[in-house]
């Protein structure tokens, strides 16, 4: 089993949804993305937080063996981040962002982290994320993932980091902003292009699919009888991908149906996280549940059988 | 093998898309389907054309086992549909819709169909429909479509006409209309309640859905590197699943597998026809190119193997 590096945000979000409301709870792409990774292998945590984040949470990451060494307490107050959502799951509506203790972020990776072989970029500015990726040695496999805003404002930057890694998980919108094509076959070969032999893009509910070379597969989202709250769907997606990988540790090899089962564990991990608003859902899990769950998606997707 | 009768229209149609422009191409439902389940099955056809209809395309239905005896010829227009798309190729924006011989079109089915198990009731009146399938003597299986048209207009005998079927192929947009509900499982609830025990969604290019009973198949649209037109891809999708349920004959059983096969032999079918403006694609098939481009369905979507 391999150990993963994390970086991303430690953050409050204020959420309301057709489905409800939840004034101020726990969440961040750090926080999704660890959780549901540490049920698969270890995770190394890097991000800040300010004096009002709470102490328990970051017990509750040490319980789950999520290194918090990585994790900066600062002055001041955590990244929030208010959001509201319409019918359409699919699309967040950003109504604030305070940066907060994030705006003079410096990532430091811990010695202890440098040996880490996986590695994820959470979305953060560009030129941080490739600040993390340098400190670490050899990485073996590296996924980066990002948003409009830096698409908008930092692309250039954001290329030359996106051609430093393995594999691009983004959202369905995002990389055809990114990319500059609304067809989503010809966006996987501009992203090749640059790098990565490895797209996943998200699809929201949906589900995903990921190009690797010519290669393609496609999984639909699980379709669930109470959808509350899709925040953090997609870094909890990037968790049990990611999580998966490092898992098979020595017998990871980037293979067709390594990476096939990896999005599988990755729409399975989602599917948790949307039915509920924060990450309630992802406490308390274990592998046996995480199975079940993913049974399901066998179970959805297989016909070829007489 | 069983015979299929369907009732829709032979159509006119203009449709601008970001890739193109196809002044006044052949289409409606009742071409799209009866072509793509020719390929499995005889089918009989139920329609109305006006004397500006080309003689070659009822030719060229004769030459592929679809009967036309059903189809009227009057005096006037073919009925003439305009539309276009943005980028978003899912949804259509109707320019103008030219009922002509479609207005005072009063079904009639031919005494040689009426002995038919497979009926398809594509989307026109509702009250239409339901004189169509009082005509069949013993239906084993009969699909309905519709449109937001006659939600918003005939809400109430559309449901009529669907509480006889045993099957309810729509559009995702549409069946959350139909249902007022949002979310799709309690959607699915709310179509068993009416009567049929299967409902089928199509997603467009996220492909299609299935719920039979608490049973649930899906199923991604195969991703494409060019697609120029999806008009007529809903009714192709519809031709090849019922198309695939009558070529099973007397094994035909409504079960697990073969409706999972159908809805992929549906997503096949229009797979094709989303590649060109009309039914081009449709034109010169055989079951062997069918079946390579079903195993790319397969192939897209195998990931529980080791």
């Amino acid at each position: 089993m391999s150990s993963i590096v994390v970086v991303g945000s430690l953050a409050f979000d204020s959420i309301e949804t057709p489905f409800g409301k939840a004034g101020k709870v726990l969440g961040g792409s750090a926080n999704y993305f660890s959780l549901a990774a540490s049920y698969f292998a270890p995770v190394r945590c890097i991000s800040v937080v300010g004096e009002d984040y709470p102490r328990e949470q970051l017990d509750l990451f040490r319980q789950r063996q999520i290194d918090t060494s990585g994790i900066k307490l600062e002055k001041g107050n955590t990244f929030h981040w208010e959001g509201r959502y319409g019918y359409d799951l699919n699309t967040a509506h950003t109504l604030a962002t305070r940066l907060n203790v994030f705006e003079n972020f410096a990532p430091e990776v811990p010695e202890s982290y440098r040996d880490s072989e996986f590695v994820f970029l959470g979305n953060i500015l560009p030129a941080l994320q490739g600040q993390v990726l340098s400190q670490i040695r050899h990485p073996k496999f590296v996924a980066i993932d990002t948003m409009n805003f830096w698409i908008e404002g930092q692309k250039q930057a954001l290329i030359e980091v996106i051609k430093r890694c393995n594999c691009l998980i983004i959202n369905e919108a995002e990389v055809r902003q990114l990319t500059e094509s609304y067809n989503i076959v010809q966006a996987a070969k501009v992203v090749r292009s640059w790098g990565p032999k490895i797209l996943v893009v998200k699809r929201g509910e949906y589900g995903a699919i990921l190009f690797d070379g010519d290669e393609m597969f496609g999984m639909p989202g699980l379709p669930l009888a109470e959808v509350k709250d899709p925040t953090g769907a997609g870094d909890t997606f990037a968790g049990g991908f990611m999580g998966y990988l490092a898992s098979l540790g020595t017998k990871f090899a980037s293979s067709r149906y390594q990476l096939r089962k990896a999005l599988v564990y990755g729409c399975t991990m989602a599917s948790f996280t949307v039915q509920d608003f924060g990450f309630k859902e992802l406490i308390g899990l274990n592998r046996e549940k995480i199975d079940q769950r993913y049974h399901r998606f066998v179970d959805l997707t297989t016909f070829h059988l007489d």
